[in-house]
């Protein structure tokens, strides 16, 4: 971040009529926002939204509540604009980019081989940088992927350690079943590949998907251009670990939108030192709670920059 | 709320393109605001955010970090746009309206007699009532006013149990003396006003103050108008409590906006069986923990009145 106008907009804080401290963390997400963006007074513009969609070969072994194919039909719900995540951007000012990855070929079922080649990590990864506006005020990244819970969990267990049973959640609705069968997936996964999780690009890509590295891929982008990210759930989290896990420091830029329903997200935060800003129980992926938190980033802002001083409105201090 | 609207509200959220249940506490905001605006597929619109301002004789007892002229000079800061809560509504959409109730006439010390006559406390009500505007989408109120959360904390002790040890917190910023005296004050009132305590209405007029009974008739007025409400902080929040006190379930048409820093209003929201939707360290007033929630509202709205089903999109279910 920019430490002048860090510094600057930590005066300016410390001057609006209000008692000291008494926005919480609204305080420190504007000042945050403020050092990334080199403007102790900014506004809060040009936001962008990508949903990235990648299919996973691992879906084959019934770890999802909702067939293959969803992956396809929900990518046109996004460019029709009947997603939530289309709602939510549009009501907080944010444009929804679109980004698909191949979803005809999907990656290869990580019980059985790595789920992508080097060459493919490199493609999503790139596409994710690419899909990046240098001009963007704001990005949140999201995802759409059947099969992805089981995936994330899985970097999860290499990264942070534990197993299946520590990460897997049922993500969009699986049953008792289902459950089973995804902790056995990734316990599957985690063994099969033992030998390769020791280096985070490569737990990527044995046990990932070419959305989740995209979406590392956007946020190491937002951080060449220095724009300030919403993290979104458990499957974006899992991709902003990947990095944490190379560079530690590399995820200052970004802030956890929110903490999902599905059980394991909280204690991935943790992991990576991130406080959700909501808590709302949604369990839904698409960048559904960055997109919400995009409405407590906006009141942050318009309270530090749109605030009059106790100089300026003539108010007593404490 | 109009059952047939709530019944049809919670159809259309079954078949839109999610997940069952995936957007969580958003669904149910969703559904809820249907119910009570009677549309199962409804705009938020017309949005009224009402800030009430009162001085309150118990200021003169040190109990806040602030002089009292800070109400006067804030309500200038709110009519000329300089405070955070202007910079929250307008960020979201709604209107700023400024209500002063005879800031030049403090209430009585409660130590010393009770807070308000019967024709203050009447007036104040009245006036909260009149200030809501019947055809809003929405309504949220706010307060202002040097020492309320000394008065808010004593009615939350006399209409919930315990002592000034109990409900007690810094408010805007006061140091550990100011703290003990604010707990000597709010105890000196109960014991004062002991025999008058049984009526919540009573408690309101003994302890509270013109801003705070004006907010309860706001809640009224919404009730009567059908017009949801969401609540604020920990002033918003005792005023709420007289009037679920006086009758339970007279608040099923609002929602705790936020769990604000004062330490008891975790506990008054739990008196009164509301879940905060956000919890971000504010301890502001002014209405702004609720203005940050109608974000959340926004949200879940759009969500709701805007997705695709899962019949227009073409999208399988699970």
């Amino acid at each position: 971040p920019d430490s002048e106008a860090l510094a600057a907009a930590q005066a300016r804080n410390g001057m609006l009529t209000k008692p000291p401290a008494a926005l919480g963390r609204l305080e420190d997400l504007a000042i945050w926002y403020a050092g990334w963006v080199g403007n102790a007074r900014p506004n809060l513009e040009n936001l962008q939204g990508i949903v990235f969609a990648g299919n996973h070969g691992v879906a084959a072994k019934g770890v999802s509540a909702f067939p293959i194919e969803v992956t396809v039909q929900m990518v046109a719900n996004f460019r029709a604009g009947g997603a939530a995540i289309n709602q939510l951007l549009t009501a907080f000012g944010a444009r929804t980019d679109i980004v698909e990855l191949e979803l005809d070929r999907p990656t290869a079922d990580f019980t059985e081989a790595p789920a992508m080649s080097e060459q493919d990590l490199v493609a999503a990864m790139a596409a994710g940088w690419e899909a990046v506006d240098p001009k963007a005020g704001l990005v949140v990244t999201g995802e759409m992927g059947i099969g992805n819970t089981t995936s994330a969990a899985a970097i999860a267990a290499a990264l942070h350690g534990g197993g299946g049973e520590a990460w897997v959640g049922r993500g969009s609705g699986v049953d008792d079943e289902g459950l089973a069968r995804k902790r056995d997936v990734v316990d599957a996964g985690l063994a099969l590949h033992a030998d390769a999780l020791s280096d985070p690009l490569e737990v990527l890509r044995h046990l990932g998907g070419r959305e989740i590295a995209a979406m590392a891929g956007a946020i190491l982008a937002a951080r060449h251009h220095r724009i300030p990210v919403i993290l979104d759930g458990f499957i974006c989290t899992a991709a902003a670990s990947v990095l944490e896990s190379v560079t530690p420091g590399a995820l200052d830029h970004t802030v956890a939108g929110h903490v999902s329903a599905e059980g394991a997200h909280s204690m991935m935060l943790e992991k990576i030192g991130k406080e959700p800003l909501l808590s709302l129980g949604l369990r839904l992926g698409e960048g559904s709670g960055a997109a919400l938190a995009i409405g407590v980033l906006k009141g942050a802002i318009a309270c530090h920059s749109g605030m009059a001083t106790f100089g300026e409105a003539g108010v007593s201090g404490g």
